[in-house]
């Protein structure tokens, strides 16, 4: 590939990508649900059979962050290990299993002139995945883009780059043994910004880009993006904890949401607590959490009880903190705790604890996020909770898809018409 | 507002717009389909009893544009009557008569841990929508934004401005008397272009923008905008006649694609004729053609039957001509009619005319579009002629939507979740 070096090169090289994408697009439109999931298994077996290669090659990508100082448990999350092998290719085996959403008639519409309007279910065509950090999101993706009949060009971090390089290039030998065209599955090897950027501007040959990790990555992508894209993933998750409810169950769903995986996007970062019980209400909250040493930032009422918090500032609400920090508030009534949610909320996930049928009603009919629970933990958003057997992420805005992405949220539509000569008067 | 003049000044004069579609948005969630309904009627009853102040205010705009010189044809889609203010009045109230997209159930999903997950129809949000000429597209969005519970903010065309304030605020003092939300229906009167641009960024209110208008317009809120973008209504349509079929249902529908209305989106700009036919067919269409004065672009088979085309380029295949000119190419066979619609077309709508289902199939499947016909004209591609009672426009995009936009296009939707103290294991 050459001149990959300037501007135009970094261009040219992923119109190169995206024309072998977009052959295999087409590819991909003429196969059937029985050699996708032949395919999905074939990939599984040659991830298994080359276990040894890959381990290899992750070595390299662990030993390197280990120098550049990485902790603990960016490593683990790094560290690839013939068990999590197996799992990726159960994944794989998995996602074969799923219902083929492809084809799926979702609508007739019978005209008066005889037209036949049949709404049928299509793959979206090329989809750009940009995403960070951990291995086993390459072949995650791949297996769903794949079943769901796209084409997919991923984007990994460099940190990972000899490990996806290895899963890739293992995968793609084994589907071309089989005949699929060689840009179901692309990796971008150039892992340089300038080329993420190319890419966020290839309207040409990508239809949809799917942003996964931190803020910065999501904000960059909608500043630069002239592709579609579908934000994912930034959770800023509240529990509103009303005057009458089943206590118990508050400090179960808030301990739940804040300690089990803090560093997930459907953790809770704030609670709200009705004013007519924080007095009591607080210091089970305190106690439940303290062996967990997780900081409380709390509002004048919090900090009135819980002498051990520390004061909120106006920039804590719209805090993501993925970490063992909670921030706290007294609200006067649901009225306020919607309004509070809707203001700084990320649109991820939001929960109320009650007994009050219409404050319920309430909060779920006003409160603005992919999912609005009543009496249950903001964790169960995600695609295998949902029963939707993987996702590719959770999506944060309106469009196309809202919440955790399975196979159908890949997915889009055409509109067959069939007549017999009609033409418009 | 002031500072009103500098790029900030454009900014926060679309944020103020902003923030009242903001708290509108959120007041729509609490109004029931009786409420919208009365609304829309209210609105239809005081164009047409203000249609004397709206005719007032359209002149303006219509001697203004006799000064710059506009041709007839553009005068004739400013200009407004009577007859036309109560057309618009009738399409409000056809809109109310609509069936409410919002709050529809759409899915539910019973989990074994005991948690009942609803998926909910729910409106988008606040949409932006970017328009040129004709001011009855102003009242047309402002009942479907409405009718689907979206508050809208309409930035129609300079040309046009006198005409929109007329009607926006019209409809807005009779939405205030019955109490509706100031925010639900904003005009934007600033036309330059510096608060359009400021309006494709303001992501903090604005959830989706729509483009209508020709391909300069599409293409600078592509490459501008942050808030998610619905393409729309760019046609570079295709008819296909193959090897055995009736022969005049395909001039006729060759003829009504190109001719009906030729400054519309699903109009036919290229056709396609099977190389085995071309020879006694492409006479037929110079002749149907012949009373409309239709300039006839082919390649060099064409050129070799009709002496009067002229020689296509490479570039007129991609044309979106609106207007008397069609393009004509001769293929091999229906592979290569759909290798050549792929390259070039606008993922707008194609059609194939052939006896042969086995083509019919193949065409339908690989093609590219939002609407694909067998044996009937592209110029069914439009929201009323689908059945949708009204179209906001018609999206060449894959994601969220795709065709003729009606209201459940308008939509999104939201997970409410039910539980009794779930927590993730």
């Amino acid at each position: 590939m050459s001149g990959h070096g300037s501007e135009k090169g970094k261009k040219m090289y992923i119109d190169e990508l995206g024309k072998k994408a977009k052959q295999a697009k087409y590819f991909l439109q003429g196969v059937t649900a029985e050699d996708k999931n032949h395919a999905l298994h074939v990939m599984a077996d040659a991830l298994e059979k080359n276990s040894r290669y890959i381990l290899d090659k992750n070595e390299i990508d662990v030993i390197n962050m280990e120098k550049s100082g990485a902790t603990a448990a960016l490593l683990d999350r790094m560290r690839l290990t013939v068990e999590r092998i197996t799992q990726m290719a159960e994944g794989l085996r998995e996602t074969a299993a799923l219902h083929d959403p492809i084809g799926e008639l979702m609508e007739v519409i019978n005209r008066p002139n005889g037209l036949v309007i049949n709404k049928v279910r299509v793959p979206i065509g090329v989809i750009g995945i940009i995403y960070e950090a951990r291995p086993n999101v390459t072949s995650d993706a791949a297996g769903l883009c794949l079943k769901s009949g796209n084409a997919v060009i991923l984007r990994g971090g460099s940190e990972a780059i000899h490990s996806n390089k290895a899963i890739v290039s293992t995968i793609n030998k084994a589907l071309q043994e089989i005949g699929f065209a060689e840009g179901c599955i692309l990796l971008v090897e150039d892992t340089g910004r300038e080329v993420a950027t190319s890419m966020m501007r290839c309207n040409q040959y990508i239809d949809l880009l799917i942003p996964r990790g931190g803020k910065s990555l999501i904000d960059s992508v909608i500043e630069n993006a002239t592709v579609p894209v579908i934000e994912t993933g930034i959770g800023n998750c509240h529990v509103y904890v009303d005057e009458t409810c089943n206590k118990e169950d508050a400090i179960n769903i808030i301990v739940n949401g804040k300690v089990q995986r803090p560093a997930v996007c459907n953790s809770v970062e704030t609670i709200l607590i009705n004013e007519k019980i924080y007095k009591s209400f607080l210091p089970e909250v305190a106690k439940a959490l303290a062996p967990y040493h997780v900081e409380i930032r709390g509002c004048d009422k919090t900090l009135s009880i819980l002498k051990e918090a520390v004061k909120a500032e106006e920039s804590d609400w719209y805090m993501e903190y993925l970490d063992f920090i909670l921030a706290c508030k007294v609200v006067r009534d649901v009225d306020e705790a919607i309004e509070h949610i809707n203001k700084y909320n990320s649109k991820h996930s939001e929960t109320i604890v009650t007994d009050i049928t219409e404050n319920a009603e309430k909060f779920t009919r006003m409160v603005d996020a992919a999912a609005v629970y009543v009496n249950a933990s903001t964790r169960f958003t995600d695609g295998s909770q949902f029963g939707f057997g993987a996702e590719i992420g959770i999506s944060t805005q309106m469009l196309h898809a809202r919440g955790p992405m399975g196979l159908k949220e890949l997915t889009s539509y055409k509109y067959i018409i069939k007549g017999n000569g009609q033409i418009r008067e």
